[in-house]
């Protein structure tokens, strides 16, 4: 069933990818293919090819680019669209009237900070005959913008196997864009798997083609403390091994590579009850040498090195928000200590409101380093009202939480297991597709309490052998959903097939390891074939 | 029992890698960590610091570098020791004694013309204080053995987690080293699933990694036939999407980037079994619209038009080799084919003697071109003594068929499936390790008739998204049975665990998506844990 749909797909595609003419307006979604969905796309059937000295130009922009941002996102456009095809100029003769010289952007504002809710929007036009030269024009409030922009324009190339050349077709083309959610994520688990500087920039890379934008760092957990902590050197001595570590000139490296990639990093400390690890080094965290979790709730040293922990983050996760973990919490081993039972017992306190009292300090803790807290969302469901208002509570267990946590007031983002865990293997694309955040979620004010949604690649089952293909492609089908306005939505996720296999095949082309679409997660194809058909 | 074993392995590993002193100079596989295993390395127990301004020196080479291959290649070993390390040169002084300003690169020929047989012996030492500057020095015959030097040299950095500095260890340190095999191979097969250029290219500088020297490139197949062929420019027609092709410029762009890496290309014309695709575009070649294989032995076109593909063949790919295939032919449609039938009788032959008509006409037409013949091993088992002289036969049925061969006086390329597959993931590393291409050739003059080995990555169930997690570690066990002089192999597989398990982490630091030692092929990690020990 899903072959036939993919190959009726395919045909509309191959008309596309291959030459034909659409001049259907009315009707467009069905020859754009553009992953994820703009807001809106206006095109004709005209063909432009790229010019030799194909080049940024920037007049009347109010973006300085000192830090080269945006100079450094278009030599990525020329190299990724180049990666998978030869050029040869000296091959044939080119009307000058079809060349495209370049991309004419300007950026509205001067700054380049990125931050949770910074304007991503674009226009991105290409008239059949400009000026002479003709360039592309792409209009953003932010350099960010700008960098979907030039995203969407590299998806519009394609190499043209008879002038063996680079090709925008659909000429005259008029885009504009715009999120529908501003926090559109992918978490990375490099506790369980220590993943390699190259393979985090590689996971950057292809969020920024799927317009993903935020790369949550569970960094730290149960099994290893990879990342080093100034204040507490001894922290990552909870790593694997020595080379299996992240130095803070690491950490801010991962960070500033993408930044400049329009993605903000979102650092995880997963505490109390996520945090095993802490104890190779600092044993006083441990409730005791035989029971090591949660963190010691009645040590003060706990909170000190936690705030230690949270001031050096401060000096490099510049995000607005950190994630302060708060799930899965067993406390049994609270009341198996008798220092800890004797010091709950003088607080007045049970396990359940002990854990409450862990949780609701880190989070002052956090606040006073100028972060908001974001909380798995036990948190909510066991103290919700007492949670610091500004909380942002991260669903996961399963669907239906959203609605409670907006009803109450508190800001939420969708993770849940059933369809958004990458390492549910079982978990198919359209599942991760049809998935939509604002289930039962009406009042607009409620509404923009969903800030977004992300998708978890935990790491037991993942190393560096298997990150991408259990990212690719399906992370692409919630990255749609959470960008793309929900009107532009295929309301039948069969209907964004071939547009969705063709994404999967530029990922392959850029040396993305995106698994097949018709395969469960990261499934290795179950036989030969094309893969636009897989 | 394997995990008690790594672990033991990586004890020596950690004293290693993580700063121990190590003077045993009598045992001293047990503390080398390079992959393959050099023929000879002394060493001592101090550590030099790479200085920021690390240079190569060419003083007294013969070898003028006209087109950057020395250059490019220490570029890229720049670039590999620092992908997964911040260096802070920031931090803390250092005493310029210990500083390693650079490698001094003498090569004694001037050409560099990469053919089968080239040297590829190399000198790498270091003293621990030389002249002022102290510079690392590479000796070697060509340049393509001061490559495979570069690479020994990239797995002796570390980084050093005190200093924030790459340093080498055990210095002073001298090894000596060549191959034992000239035919180092891996087969990719881009017929089944398409591979993009990036993959392919990742794939090559993977192979540089284990010095591996031949990609034998399985382009086309009864599936698909993705490669541009000019003379027949129908052929590509054959392919599964306009997309999935390679023009000319590509393919010669996959040679080049071989060639620089010190990596022949080996092309392959799979006839006539494995040519169904070719029909697309020329339906003569099929002997029936309906009995599509092999290609038709009656018809004067099907061997003009072998012809035309290996004169097209012969301007790009300069191996002295090309693989004509010759396996897996089922003759049925030719003698359901009237016109073919009619035609065997005219001749006299039948089924199996078209079969050796067809092979030997093949030959003929490679051998005008200036190639020599690599076939597979039924050719050899069909009609041996009707091959060519120079006829190399690939062995791939089982064991035993080189001793065959190369008492027959043919040379031989070993590729047996039962331990040399890689799409056999029940096949474990220490399979591929322990195979012996010489096992029963005793005679020094029949051993020099067997070229290598090959381990084949057939494509049926590998895309992009698994090419890398197949092939790697697996193949470099591989790699180190056909690199390491004989009398330093490990006897016993196990011993080697510890040094593969390092390799196969460096692969992940690097990028690449090496799969866990301790699974079949490709597996997942089955839990958390150390990338050494999984």
């Amino acid at each position: 069933m899903i072959w036939q749909t993919i190959f009726l797909g395919v045909v509309f595609q191959l008309i596309f990818v291959f030459g034909g003419s659409n001049n259907n307006n009315n009707n467009y979604e069905k020859n754009v293919y553009i992953w994820p969905m703009p807001e809106s796309v206006h095109y004709g059937n005209k063909t432009l090819i790229l010019s030799k000295d194909f080049n940024l130009k920037t007049d009347g922009t109010k973006y300085k680019d000192e830090s080269g941002i945006l100079r450094d996102g278009f030599t990525r456009l020329l190299d990724v669209v180049t990666l998978n095809n030869v050029v040869e100029y000296n091959v044939g003769k080119v009307d000058p009237s079809v060349l495209l010289h370049g991309i004419h952007v300007v950026v509205l504002s001067e700054g380049d900070e990125l931050q949770y809710g910074v304007d991503e929007s674009y226009k991105l036009y290409i008239n059949s005959k400009g000026n002479n030269p003709n360039y592309a024009h792409i209009e953003a409030a932010t350099v960010y913008g700008a960098l979907h922009a030039l995203q969407t324009f590299s998806q519009l190339c394609h190499f043209n196997l008879n002038t063996r050349k680079l090709v925008v077709s659909q000429i005259p083309i008029s885009i504009t864009d715009r999120p529908r959610f501003s926090y559109r994520g992918l978490l990375i688990d490099t506790s369980r798997h220590y993943q390699s500087l190259p393979m985090i920039k590689k996971v950057i890379d292809s969020m920024a083609y799927a317009k993903l934008n935020v790369l949550h760092w569970h960094i730290v957990d149960h099994q290893s403390f990879p990342l080093e902590i100034p204040s507490f050197p001894k922290l990552w001595n909870g790593a694997y091994s020595r080379p299996e570590r992240y130095t803070v000139a690491a950490a801010a490296e991962i960070v500033s590579y993408a930044q400049r990639r329009g993605i903000n990093v979102l650092a995880e400390l997963d505490v109390p009850g996520h945090a095993r690890s802490w104890g190779i080094g600092y044993p006083a965290l441990w409730p005791s040498k035989t029971c090591r979790e949660p963190l010691d709730v009645s040590n003060d040293f706990t909170f000190k090195l936690i705030n230690g922990i949270l001031s050096d983050f401060s000096k490099i996760f510049k995000y607005r928000f950190v994630h302060l973990g708060g799930d899965e919490v067993d406390t049994t081993c609270w009341t198996l200590s008798p220092r800890i039972r004797k010091w709950m017992k003088q607080k007045g306190l049970n396990e359940s409101s002990a854990y409450e009292y862990f949780v609701l300090k880190a989070q002052k803790i956090a606040l006073s380093h100028g972060y908001e807290v974001i909380n798995w969302e036990e948190t909510f469901n066991h103290f919700g009202d007492k949670l610091d208002r500004k909380t942002v509570v991260h669903n996961w267990l399963g669907g239906g939480v959203a609605e409670q946590v907006v009803k109450a007031g508190l800001r939420c983002i969708v993770s849940n297991q059933d369809k958004w865990y990458l390492d549910h293997l079982d978990t198919e694309w359209q599942e991760f597709y049809m998935n939509e955040p604002l289930t039962n979620i009406t009042k607009p004010e409620q509404q923009k309490l969903v800030l977004g949604g992300e998708v978890c690649a935990w790491g037991e089952h993942i190393d560096a052998s298997d990150l991408e293909s259990t990212i690719w492609p399906r992370a692409a089908a919630a990255a749609e959903r959470l960008w793309t306005q929900y009107d532009k939505l295929a309301k039948d996720p069969n209907e964004a097939t071939s547009r969705i296999s063709n994404f999967r095949c530029l990922l392959n082309q850029r040396g993305v390891a995106a698994a097949p679409l018709d395969m469960p997660g990261r499934g290795a194809p179950d036989g030969p074939g094309s893969c636009y058909l897989q």
